[in-house]
């Protein structure tokens, strides 16, 4: 499939990756947060299955393809300025590698 | 307040910017994507108001300072690499400055 300009814009920005906003379509849940290149947006896009750039791979990620936690795509939007795309997701198994549901497991002290 | 030494760690990844995502505490409906740098995060966790980098001004950001549309921080988390913050908040007004509730607005259309 093709991509509109506008996302097209976006992907070619940040060294071409954009920041992808996971979050479980069921419960509202903040997953993770992962990025995308334009091939991973349109392998995802294509396949309703969340595809990311691994950065620290350097690699298309189909996520939960060893795992088995995929994610399938419920609706995607990008932001107003075009420079983040949130993703809503149905999360099989669980979405972080720790084994918690939530990649954002990790509660920051607040002062008072 | 000083903050713990993963925090730090973090903020010294990615030319000292952390990807936040802004989720609405009530409403758990995704704000936003914006960035903190140290000082950004610092002053968030003590004030309780969301204050971010904004990298297109290259300044500190009060989120709603000209607006009137502030946040007010209800928890923080980290995530399981340490390279995101999810900050969930109660929004005043809204959270776009094109005037919707989120900056999610513009839907992508996914094939088949």
């Amino acid at each position: 499939m093709k991509i509109s300009a506008d996302l097209a814009n976006l992907l070619d920005r940040e060294n071409g990756l954009v920041a992808v906003v996971v979050q479980e379509d069921e419960s509202n849940e903040v997953l993770m947060l992962a990025w995308m290149n334009r091939e991973a947006l349109e392998k995802t896009l294509e396949s309703h299955e969340a595809t990311y750039w691994s950065r620290s791979r350097n690699e298309l990620w189909v996520k939960g393809a060893t795992s088995g936690n995929t994610q399938e795509v419920v609706s995607a939007s990008v932001d107003c300025d075009g420079d983040a795309i949130l993703l809503r997701v149905h999360q099989k198994g669980v979405a972080c590698h720790t084994g918690a549901h939530s990649c954002f497991s990790n509660e920051i002290e607040i002062s008072g």
